[in-house]
């Protein structure tokens, strides 16, 4: 027979277990870490990254922990980009999404099915710090497209960096029209370099294309390019029909975005401004596409004047050494990759396997033909342009 | 005051709660589905899998729920492969390695730091039961490079299939020459596909090569083919350098292994023989390669003669088309990408961004020079090749 103080005492142990019980769900897997090294022992998360160093790659990688980036959509190629980033150390990651997460989701990489119902910001956040505690994780739990919300955006964009300032970095995992030509707008008013990043409906090919205001196409200079994957398009087009998805095109993709963000951030390598996958064949377009003089964003022709009249630091190495394939090739179509699989598509083909995701209906879009207001920025004087811009 | 029936009854409470806590740990999060469904709801899981049939991508999805993957090495290749297969619903997974995780892993997805101290396959099963309880996983711990594990090895190949035959596909996630010559020697003894898959100390390139013993060239046919990453490779040989890696260039090369599995097993799409990646230009080599008449394995051989009297159905389209860049191109080189990033190294080129991973010392290695016993097996006869398979 127990007495009341054993009793008492069984209970005590009880209400600690289950408390530990419940902390451990919870608790980060591993304490913070103040300062990266590149001591190699099996207990150092970041030896095999500061490694990047020593093999001539990298020449400072600890500056990643000063960098910030923002990650709009946390869905299939989001969600493995912010992961991607926080197993790099990553100083601070910027999330945005109004979704939740649903089994449906689980054909790709990142949430599991105990996350059903959560929102992804949430979901995403708590698996990032466990994996990372290194890692500041900001989220934003809402739809950047409407008026209000816009506003909100902007702002975030611009100060929430770790210095409370603009971010390093925007990268753009959303999987609509809508959504993309918020960040673009937003973008090229805040003068913010950015990488787009889309995978098909059909779930067999993707692409990443980097925007650098006034240097680069932004996403309202000409119809986005998607890459062809010589499937009978049409059968897409039927009402009702829910988009295929898998994790490989995705986790590709975001791979592509993240290897391309890295070298964007720690200088290595070359930053590719548009980057194709057809997985259908293993094929890989690349192309770099000069911004629209007459683009339909007042901002990004206010940037075009800007970066005119500034000397010029980046240049596409491809399009200086090849030359172009039109005397007057206005929009700086530059091919790279010159294997061409077969095209079944009547969209106007803009570089071998890369195609406009349409064709505008009430403008000429042949691209030799010489826009109204398409001037050669390069044939006029400093004073032109500066008159130029106070006009726009 | 509290009673002694109050007191029992709270334990019975603190009990109960305890017991739910720990339980919830390992608990499923969802129930196993018995049958794969394109209903478009949130819950199913395959609702995006399936679509891929709506939209003229794969003739029958659920196939791939009787298929059965070997992976060796279940490390930053091998567990994202592992993972991409059980979202897409794989029927059986087979999974080899012999390391256990360590924090050091961190810098690639998949594990997290709550793993540390655990074996990879033990918990690569863990997640990847939680994930998808639907997919078989079967694990061995041990290093399949000793001769008793060897035969151990060849065992599982043979007979681990849900049909209890062997495997559908072997791939290779090892991270060193000796377990890949292993997988080679096997895989050509049980005349079993594989694809071999690699990435570079430096963390900027990989590839991934599809071996069809006795059609494609193997491991042992000539020195393994690494890509070019145009960076000075004398920083590798220096000793106790720790390799470095990046989960961006071992989650595409993942990707990349994956989607070709894809492809080979639900039949769409064309199976790439060898794609390799050039993080640092974004260049993708691909190529094709016949075997070696005179491999040193002579499985492979055997393999060859075989595949020389059967009639063929699979072929490499680009070889068939294109014109062979030496008339006695006994290697069967054929090179399907013709963009060329610079070349820095000293060693043998063997298409446009892809070098022998080393020179062999006492053998003359020009692809145009007659070994001396091979032969053109498309010469001779029924007869002869009959004879010539006795006698090896």
């Amino acid at each position: 027979m127990s007495t009341v103080e054993q009793l008492q005492q069984r209970i005590q142990v009880l209400e600690k277990e289950l408390e530990d019980a419940k902390a451990e769900k919870d608790a980060p897997a591993r304490q913070k870490i103040h300062q990266m090294s590149s001591e190699v022992v099996d207990t150092n998360p970041y030896s095999r990254l500061l490694a990047l160093q020593r093999m001539g790659i990298v020449k400072k990688y600890e500056k990643i922990r000063n960098m910030t980036v923002a990650i709009v959509g946390v869905g299939g190629v989001g969600s493995v980009t912010a992961e991607m980033l926080t197993r790099c150390g990553i100083g601070k990651l910027v999330l945005f999404d109004y979704d939740k997460v649903e089994l449906a989701n689980m054909n790709r990489l990142f949430f599991q099915p105990n996350q059903v119902g959560q929102t992804k910001v949430d979901a995403a956040a708590r698996t990032l710090r466990f994996i990372n505690p290194d890692v500041e994780i900001e989220t934003h739990n809402y739809n950047i497209t409407t008026v209000d919300n816009f506003v909100k955006f902007m702002n975030s964009i611009k100060t929430s960096s770790l210095k409370r300032g603009p971010v390093d970095l925007v990268l753009s995992c959303v999987d609509n029209f809508e959504a993309r030509m918020t960040i673009n707008t937003a973008c090229n008013e805040l003068n913010q370099k950015w990488f787009e990043s889309g995978v098909s409906e059909n779930a067999v090919s993707g692409h990443i294309q980097f925007i650098v205001p006034g240097e680069t196409a932004c996403f309202a200079c000409a119809p986005p390019l998607v890459v062809a994957s010589n499937i009978d398009e049409k059968t897409l087009k039927r009402d009702g029909v829910c988009a295929a998805s898998l994790p490989t095109t995705m986790g590709i993709v975001a791979g592509f975005l993240v290897q391309n963000t890295l070298k964007y951030l720690l200088e290595f390598g070359t930053v590719t401004h548009y980057l194709g996958y057809n997985a259908m064949q293993d094929f890989f377009p690349t192309m770099s596409l000069k911004p629209n003089a007459s683009c339909s964003d007042r901002f990004c022709r206010q940037r075009q004047l800007e970066s005119a009249i500034k000397p010029k630091v980046e240049e596409c190495e491809e399009c200086v050494e090849e030359k172009p394939l039109h005397e007057d090739n206005e929009w700086g179509i530059c091919l790279v990759d010159e294997t061409v699989p077969e095209e079944t598509e009547a969209l106007t083909i803009v570089a071998p396997g890369i195609t406009q995701a349409y064709d505008l209906p009430n403008q000429e879009l042949d691209l030799d033909v010489e826009s109204e207001i398409a001037l050669d920025i390069s044939d006029q004087s400093l004073e032109e342009l500066m008159a130029k811009m106070k006009s726009i």
